[in-house]
């Protein structure tokens, strides 16, 4: 039997996403098939072909020729470019359709397109992001293991996870926490055998300060935190480094050396990776029950309804959900 | 009349200073010319035909057949790998010379390999490193504007300029004031003028927080320090954009909207640098009355008599320390 499709909640209607998913399904029409769960007519205005299905299962079957949408239309008029606070409530509903029909089994994995805070918020949303509802929605069903969510980004043969995530630099120290160090290297090491089918995963965990503290001149997080907690995970079974320098980890033969770092803040792990690939980085969700990727860009209201926005990211993301769904099928 | 060689101080003779310093040789032998400070037999040892000569005059003539060495021999005898506290004192020396040759204009620049600090502290050498060490020599010099000296990084086409450099993370948001972030632009304006030619310099200020702080969502130094700074620049006539999201100024289109980076600590600068370019970066000093490049690598004690080591870096340095110093005599 083949496996389900995956399911794309449409997100923002007034960002660039439903261009953005037109052109992906235009680049994958024949590929593994996916669906949309948003607004039909929102994307048969991009001038794709759109097939309105019933249920994810009739997805494979209008995949080549037309893009399938499961259609709830958003209440009001969309103009590219101005989110409205009426359709706040819609771009919930896609997603909590999108992980409901990932739990029952009728979508394999969920690729996000990006959403707007402001307007969410505007309505009652009362999660910080896209994640943390996600996250939130999938609380009551089971999991094998360490429990995320955890971020990573990915860029060509780099998997960045991280720690922390959106705060203030001066708060990153304090933050970095055995315990959190930890959890995430956790559900990293699971992750990679149950999302990307690595038997023996190997971690490199990034240091805080230069030169990796250099022997505590520069800094005494890696002494009193960080080789410590690499100390504990190698003792539960989880390949980890001790901290390296952060500025050597990221090259092409140092990257060749592990299979996803784990980065202790938000521009240790970023940079690395919109250096090496801008457009096409994608974020994935890992120590979720359900798989979960997303473009690694936002709503992009500045240039929604050009004509010019890259869907690189979004079809880089379809194609990792893909690969970590048949990872999961063949376990 | 031809422009004077650069100089080339052997640095550490127990690392892998001498053996990268033939070998560089070697692949620019057909190129401008430079000399060494240090010691000939070493050189010589490295299977190279060596010139011993007794003023950097002479350098051109031999260049195309033999690396022309002032000799300064090291007392203790040199074992690779090991090295050996009767040896820094000579290597204080070989450094104190090849500035002295630049302030006099025997030299037109300086090339610097590496040194190790602890047989030098062991000696009494009172510096935190080598930069500070030429800072010091060069302080009565004169120097048409603001006095460094300022760290760059270079990889392919990125100049990544540090306003802190060897600090815990824990303490660079205190440090990055704006004075500090002002003195840097304007040693890296002047730079970029002087040392590449460049009339109109185009500098790019990275943030500190991630998304640039978001309107102080995450973090205030972008809209307390970094913003004023920037503004009180522009009004000096240097052309630096607002602080930017770190993570994405790194990428190939984005590089090519500046022309020198102003990073604010070690790993924000450095983690962009070697994941472009880990072999081939070199470490340029701006803000001193001579140019001073060297590699952007240790002594590699661990490699050290094995031939294996790699002279990428420091014929990068050298290269751009010829450039420079063109570009100085262009003016």
């Amino acid at each position: 039997m083949s496996r389900a499709p995956l399911v794309l909640s449409l997100g923002e209607p007034a960002g660039i996403g439903p261009e953005v998913v037109a052109k992906a399904w235009t680049a994958l029409r024949s590929e593994a098939p996916f669906f949309v769960v948003g607004d039909a007519w929102l994307l048969a205005a991009q001038g794709i072909a759109v097939s309105e299905i019933d249920h994810p299962s009739e997805a494979a079957t209008s995949f080549g020729r037309a893009l399938p949408v499961l259609h709830h239309p958003a209440p009001a008029p969309v103009t590219a470019g101005t989110p409205d606070v009426r359709n706040a409530g819609v771009v919930a509903d896609w997603i909590e359709k999108s992980v409901a029909l990932c739990l029952s089994g009728d979508a394999s994995g969920l690729v996000t397109a990006p959403i707007a805070k402001a307007p969410l918020y505007a309505a009652g949303f009362r999660f910080p992001g896209h994640t943390e509802f996600i996250a939130e929605l999938t609380a009551d069903a089971p999991l094998d293991g360490t429990r995320g969510p955890v971020m990573m980004l990915t860029a060509r043969d780099l998997r960045a996870c991280l720690v922390t995530i959106h705060l203030p630099l001066d708060q990153v120290p304090e933050m970095v926490t055995a315990e959190r160090v930890k959890r995430t290297a956790r559900v990293v090491h699971e992750a990679m055998r149950r999302d990307f089918g690595i038997a023996r995963p190997r971690l490199a965990m990034a240091a805080l300060n230069p030169h990796a503290g250099e022997n505590g001149a520069l800094g005494l997080q890696e002494i009193e935190v960080l080789r410590p907690a690499a100390e504990a995970l190698r003792a539960e079974g989880i390949a980890i480094t001790d901290p390296l320098p952060a500025d050597t980890m990221f090259h092409d033969e140092a990257r060749a050396t592990y299979d996803a770092a784990i980065c202790l803040y938000h521009d240790q792990a970023l940079i690395p990776v919109k250096t090496l690939d801008f457009w096409g980085g994608v974020n994935a969700t890992l120590g979720l029950p359900i798989v979960r990727t997303s473009p690694d860009h936002g709503t992009g209201f500045e240039i929604a309804g050009k004509g010019v926005a890259r869907p690189d990211s979004l079809i880089a993301a379809i194609c990792l959900a893909s690969e970590m769904a048949a990872a999961r099928a063949s376990r």
